[in-house]
């Protein structure tokens, strides 16, 4: 950089109201500006061997008639006075900074002025920044070719094309149709943020923690197998919802979307209620991924995770139906409320963790209506696709089968059950509860 | 089909045994199963001009030993019996149903017998049926062909194979290294739980409605208009925020989607309180959707959805830090938050509108726990990412500048503003809460 062209001097100032005035850019986004502005700074301006206020630059409608170092007179009759402290202006200059970033950060002061109006005006401030980069520096500079590059939009690292967007949203259903309160979800929804907002935190595990030591290494490897299963469980619930929720959404089903948002909100509350339990109980949480056995794996891991995660390349009917049976019918509807039922009962009959048993109790609640959602969204999803009726029926029968496999694998490892826990009871629960389901599907 | 072949006749039955002590994949899935089992008709079968009972297998590891018309003496010493109406029988056979399925469903009853042993031996079942279909019918017969080919998950249409899973999980955060209680996110999830659970439709709107008729037409106006933007701005943000939540849950956060589960929740919540204001003060949904002008269109369809949507194809810490400045600091932080303040003070000004006024209060509560995971994520992004802080710095300047066209799209319908709302104090208002985030962002 020669003298000639030194930040601020006053042989830059002439250059730069030159490239003003030569700025197609400037001419067009300055069009609607029309006012005297002083660019001040804070602890004066040291250019040419002399101390200045600032500069002051007079715009009219696109072009620069006047551009000098700033007098007191200027301060009193410009309308707009921006003030920064030297190193400020010269960063803004040469390193593209964006102006309006640094107005709204404070970095920048409007000490007179309308900050509207300036923040209206920002592409013409940004062309009138870049004319003074230019006027500072040759073409070929680093910081001069990436600014020139940053006026133009389609080349910045994230554009915005409109292009961009495969399936863009125009409008929304809440200010074009409004929601229907009388639909399914919508009631699921009320029914939530009623009975869903139980906060695990409140739950009292003081007596827990007091039984826990009396128990047998056993039994405490049986709630180790148990909180372990429901907590990864719960876990895999939290994160495998997050597709469906993203499909139904995307079809514009904001009453769908509406109830999803409750019943995630509740499995992560399911997911933390476990690691409370943990915490508060056991002392501190462990790895306990030992405890989840091929079986269960293949269901979690495997079925779950695949059928739901599937839904972001392919969200056909089928995917979704399979989606929903894997999830609501068979994790939740079959595994899960089995489990609960079995615990909760195990709980009460042996009068123990009352902590444990009423969060139980009120998971269980909640899982009841998520079931729910399943049943309506497999029922609506087999009325508009009659044809893949055959094919859910094949793949509730091989899922149903794991299920068997996992709660073989539970009881498995121990000689006899501790705290009573039955297996036949397990098997047949299940089974009832699938069986009415299926009933409500298919009798309708 | 020849009479020779004829369903449950006497050669077909010799034909079906034949057929299952011929089959590879009833020698492996039967290896297991050493009991008698007899297969009964509810009403009875004619077979043959004779009516039996059903039939009788004893199969023993893989081979059956005998396979005839089932007698009385039978039912007692079988350890099995399934029963069921002829058309179910035969419709197992023939269309290949899924054995489980028709016995967890209820379709076909376990008279005697575990029911867990029949789950885990359901493969044993399928090749036994598979046997029985070939015995009727040439393999050249549609569903027989569809029938071995259902046999082999690969070829079915939904197949679950590990390949698929480019990033599958292996291991739950909560069961392998525990739940961080004290990380932000779940400080603000407990907050969450205390102060999210208002319910929108507890709120009672029957003083608004009693108001609302006294308004002029330009006062309708401006409510019509605030409550289009706040409502298309809710609906926008709950659709929105599903892809950063996946992102965040794929990285393994747990933490951070808990969170997030009770944030997307509110959102959801938010989207009612305004769909419940239309119905409960105006009477009915209508369509809204002119009310949202340019810069509005620009800042919700074009940037806010673009930003965040955009996650689904590259998630890059970039894509993030964007997506969560466009939505948090932009749209939440710098519009929402200020809207929310000047609606609500102009409410309690004015004395209006209790109900409309109550809900708000509580939703800005909300709203600062949303902003404050923003600044959370922020941080982390940009700590984790310092070479990004000056392309963060650019487009948030780009990105305030769409908020205050959006400011100046509210005031520009009305020649004098009902209700007293004031542009400056908007602008102010903004501008401050902008440079208090950016400050604690910065200057940390
Ligand atoms: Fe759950
Ligand atoms: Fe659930
Ligand atoms: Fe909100
Ligand atoms: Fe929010």
């Amino acid at each position: 950089m020669t003298k000639k062209d030194a930040l601020f001097s006053d042989s830059w100032m002439s250059s730069w109201m030159r490239t003003i005035n030569a700025s197609e850019a400037y001419r067009e986004a300055g069009k609607k500006w029309k006012d005297a502005i002083v660019l001040r700074f804070d602890d004066g301006l040291n250019a040419d061997g002399k101390k200045h206020t600032g500069f002051f630059l007079d715009l009219e409608n696109g072009s620069c008639k006047q551009l000098r170092y700033a007098g007191e007179a200027d301060l009193q009759s410009a309308p707009y006075i921006l003030t920064a402290p030297y190193h400020i202006w010269e960063k803004l200059i040469r390193d593209n900074k964006d102006p309006l970033f640094m107005i709204m950060s404070g970095v920048i002061r409007v000490e007179k002025g309308s900050m509207l109006t300036l923040g209206l005006q920002r592409n013409a401030a940004k062309a009138l920044l870049s004319a003074a980069a230019e006027a500072v520096a040759k073409p070929d500079t680093p910081y001069s070719a990436e600014a020139s590059q940053a006026q133009d939009p389609s080349k910045t690292g994230l554009s915005h094309r409109k292009t961009e967007k495969s399936d863009g949203r125009s409008s929304y259903s809440t200010t074009s149709r409004g929601l229907d309160f009388e639909s399914i979800p919508m009631q699921l929804f009320q029914k939530a943020k009623q009975l869903g907002v139980w906060n695990p935190a409140d739950i009292d595990f003081s007596k827990d923690r007091a039984q826990w030591v009396t128990f047998t290494d056993t039994e405490k490897d049986l709630i180790f197998r148990l909180t372990a299963m429901f907590m990864g469980g719960e876990e895999a619930v939290t994160l495998d919802l997050l597709p469906l929720i993203q499909t139904l959404a995307r079809e514009g089903r904001i009453e769908e979307e509406l109830f999803l948002t409750s019943f995630l909100w509740e499995e992560a509350k399911h997911t933390e209620f476990f690691a409370l339990f943990l915490r508060d109980v056991i002392g501190k949480p462990f790895d306990m991924e030992h405890y989840h056995g091929p079986a269960y794996r293949r269901l979690f891991h495997g079925e779950l995770e695949t059928a739901l995660q599937r839904l972001h390349k392919d969200d056909s009917p089928k995917a979704q139906l399979f989606a929903s049976l894997t999830y609501n019918m068979i994790v939740e509807g079959t595994l899960a409320e089995t489990g609960y039922e079995a615990y909760h009962r195990m709980l009460t009959e042996q009068d123990m963790l009352p902590g444990l048993r009423e969060g139980i109790g009120l998971l269980k609640r909640d899982e009841s209506r998520h079931i729910a959602f399943g049943l309506y969204l497999i029922d609506r999803l087999l009325r508009e696709n009659p044809e893949l009726r055959d094919a859910f029926e094949t793949e509730a029968g091989r899922l149903a089968g794991l299920v068997i496999d996992v709660v073989d694998e539970i009881f498995a490892p121990y000689q006899t059950m501790p705290f009573k826990l039955e297996k036949a009871w397990f098997v047949d629960f299940a089974l009832n509860q699938f069986k009415k389901r299926m009933k409500k599907l298919f009798d309708a």
